[in-house]
């Protein structure tokens, strides 16, 4: 039997201060305008020209692709793995904006952990997902319940 | 001079119990797919046959494409053409999975309207976004404050 790698972290091992970080990634303006058309076609999402003489002087990426990006990131690292997915998202911040050419870094703090009330399989782990870029201006902050596997018997 | 259409709705005009309902947009599995293979990798958004023997039965939408779908559908209607970002979203929820084949229909209900009380030319509408299924099962709920220009003098 080979053992999972990296280990899968169970809900008794994320305890709060519990802390990860992800890799670093650059945004790309074509990975901004390519969402903003699907998802949030505003101007300064999508139109260079426009955002060009705009508030931000260029496109910014959508407040959601910063969001599902810096849980991207995080899932990345492998943290996540025993995770069952989350019922909501709390207190959910854009303080600064993200430009093409930022590179992101994402972080997750546990600030709570307890086993489930109602199944005996699985814990509530409440988290704080934020971003920051390059100049460690923080550009996305949250909370989230997440429901993450204990460990099997 | 040609008037806009639809008219453009300032913030003076965005009061609270104001109501805006989307068309309706079916989702599929390949959008499903598409989203989470870059943005939520995790099987039950990517993988048919794990998802198939997982909990809903099958792929289900990752709930930040659900979010920003639920934008999108909104800003189609034309009412935040004054619109000028959002510092945030608050008490996001997921209360019903979302699956290939639903089709959804999103709701912008505004909760709060004021002026700015730092710039004269924007005001704050509290609004509340949701989004239900072809069941009139709720799949997506929550709160944002959008900065929404004034009427110009």
């Amino acid at each position: 039997m080979t053992a999972p790698f990296p280990p899968i972290l169970y809900q008794e091992d994320l305890r709060p201060g519990f802390v990860v970080e992800s890799a670093g990634v650059t945004v790309t303006e074509s990975q901004i305008l390519d969402f903003a058309r699907l998802y949030d076609p505003q101007p300064i999402h999508i139109d260079v020209e426009a955002a060009v003489a705009g508030p931000y002087g260029g496109v910014i990426a959508s407040g959601f692709q910063t969001l599902a990006l810096a849980f991207r990131m995080i899932h990345d690292t492998g943290v996540l793995r025993a995770g069952l997915g989350s019922p909501g998202f709390d207190d959910l911040r854009w303080p600064a904006p993200v430009r093409a050419g930022d590179t992101l870094r994402a972080r997750l703090e546990v600030l709570e952990s307890r086993p489930s009330q109602s199944k005996r399989d699985r814990g509530v782990v409440k988290v704080r997902l934020s971003a920051t870029n390059q100049a460690r201006v923080e550009v996305l902050s949250g909370v989230s319940p997440i429901l993450i596997r204990r460990r099997p018997e």
